[in-house]
């Protein structure tokens, strides 16, 4: 998962160079406003995976010891990412 | 606008750089996510800024020479920000 | 469109009410969430639907008229909306 | 819980039915965008309360009993939130 995620964030890196790139050009607003969409979505993407990951090793392990103030971090990340 | 926008960016790529390091150095997955929903977070920023300037100048300017159609594509735009 | 949103309305109205049943039933939690989670993105729809005509039709002449500070309104609704 | 969800989804089921009357009225959008962005604020913060609960019981249980099938589950509750 560790190099599938680096991946991404390359790619999101790449995509927000870009908009500096379209930005120094003056492209349409719109044109820009669509690529800043794209990578938005695609940093909730890897958002969402890494959180399963979290949720599927780190948080599963902290309850099966009976540390359930972990679903607390949980709601309080997931508040983040529902704004 | 444009510098403001530039060094906006510019932040964004060191944040997803940051993040980049703090999953080689095998960090916490909840400080990641906290990380990325910043990032993210900033994104939508930097959009909001640009969606805002794009409606006060190119978008005013296509509906007074009554290029209505504009509108659809903002409502477009708008709904790739409301995912 | 009012006959259409009021009727849309009516339908959300009649989910949430379907929402409480689930709660006094004692329904699993899960399943409740998937109701509200289907209202919330009716209500989405709705405010979707009634933007577009707003923009198409109110936004669209204040701007024709010369009054472009709606764009200051609009892009207020887009941030409560885009949360 | 039961009994401030129950107070709150009927605060909700109120404010459509304003929304419906200030339709009828023909209010201006503006106005009524601004109210349904309320229900929608007011739903999803329903839902949150609702999250929060069903992780504290029933998922926190589930995965106690070695059941972490249902992080599958919580995953798919939190992308239909995170629309």
């Amino acid at each position: 998962m560790q190099a599938d995620l680096q991946k991404r964030l390359n790619r999101v890196i790449g995509q927000l160079g870009g908009v500096k790139a379209m930005l120094d050009d003056n492209r349409y607003c719109g044109d820009v406003l669509v690529q800043l969409a794209a990578a938005e979505s695609a940093v909730r993407s890897i958002s969402s995976r890494l959180l399963q990951n979290h949720l599927e090793t780190c948080v599963v392990e902290q309850i099966q010891r009976g540390n359930v103030e972990v679903v607390d971090e949980v709601m309080q990340l997931m508040r983040k990412f529902s704004r």
